[in-house]
């Protein structure tokens, strides 16, 4: 399974002394984009096709806050789920393998804002799972 | 119900022009502590008393993307599900009334580690609804 | 002289419980785009007539730390220097005036990557301090 | 001397297509912390001790854009400036050696708010340059 490394940066976290809720949403896409670069989906070429990925829908839930200097990773796998959705299944886990968050993240492909069959490319992403 | 008036600020906007899918989660959380600010929950004197709140899951539904120079309005109403959760449900809307985004924020009181019943200043403020 | 007034979200605090200093220039950011939308300084046009406007330097001076629940102005001047460069003079003070940081940000306007004289809608804001 | 590779990631670009200027102090603060970590220079102890590190002044000049994708070096040295401020003098170079930012960060020591002269071994790691 696809995977990233990474590590908190001391800005990332808020008052509490731990990383505020919101940056984990910024591993997450950093995670994906990195995904989808490295299997060559490349979004700058579907939109000049008319095709536009946008999210619809994020879950994320938090296990165990990530703090100061933790050194984790972000995996990445991919799902089908109906005609027109794509989902994003990922997780962070702390370098000895403790579960940190679990997170959802729905995409639709869209032609003209009507949703379309997602591109042939990121359904054999899907498909390897 | 509570609500808060904000504007996009052009360094939320990503590269696709719209505001950056994390930066909602920025928006809810000023929000909510705004709004519990405004009702006197005091995170602080909680803490001092050993009781934490913590955010145990979100879930945020993507309808429009907000946009540079947008104005909107973030809404904040509190829901207890069964006996240590609290829901707060929150959406946000262009200036006028358009539908842009809605979210569930669940959190739990905690003492020592162990979920607790939520302090009764919290209840208080789902009891309204 | 022209002022907006902001408050600072929790989420801009870090470990030190104060607001995070790069968060600053997102503030200075903000005062400089509302001030210019305000006197009809338009970069989407400007951009399509092939004018660029970039910062090429920036200089922060911090006083006092911002807090949580702090409310504070960012005040814009603008000054020319030399033929090519444009200065916005930049503070944050408290409500009840206490200053918080000074900042100098250096603009340069450029066509087809040669610095060019800056826009006359801008020197005229320049002209009037 | 001290470097830190890091890479671009597609939510630190803003509507332009390129880096946001306040994500580089981001990159900044980020590498000095780690600089200071690995020559075991510690914040929290220093602060159990009543010393205090603040910024007082930061100067940044950009000298090319930061684009989606682009990997890059920050380096950091230290020098001493009279009897109680330190320098960190940093540049942010491409990978190929471009040279993109060159900042300069002035820190003060401070104990009970009255400046001091910065710690041993802080002024060790200016002695090396």
């Amino acid at each position: 399974m696809y995977q990233i490394n990474l590590s908190v940066r001391d800005y990332e976290c808020d008052l509490q002394g731990i990383v505020n809720n919101a940056v984990y949403m910024n591993y997450l896409e950093h995670a994906r984009h990195e995904f989808l670069l490295e299997n060559k989906v490349d979004f700058a070429e579907l939109a000049e096709k008319g095709i536009d990925l946008v999210v619809v829908q994020s879950t994320l839930k938090y296990k165990k806050p990530l703090k100061p200097h933790d050194k984790f990773y972000v995996t990445v796998a991919l799902e089908q789920e109906g005609r027109v959705k794509i989902n994003f299944i990922q997780n962070i886990y702390l370098m000895d393998g403790t579960l940190m968050l679990t997170a959802t993240t729905m995409g639709v492909a869209s032609k003209k804002g009507r949703p379309i069959k997602p591109p042939a490319e990121m359904l054999a992403l899907a498909a390897t799972l």
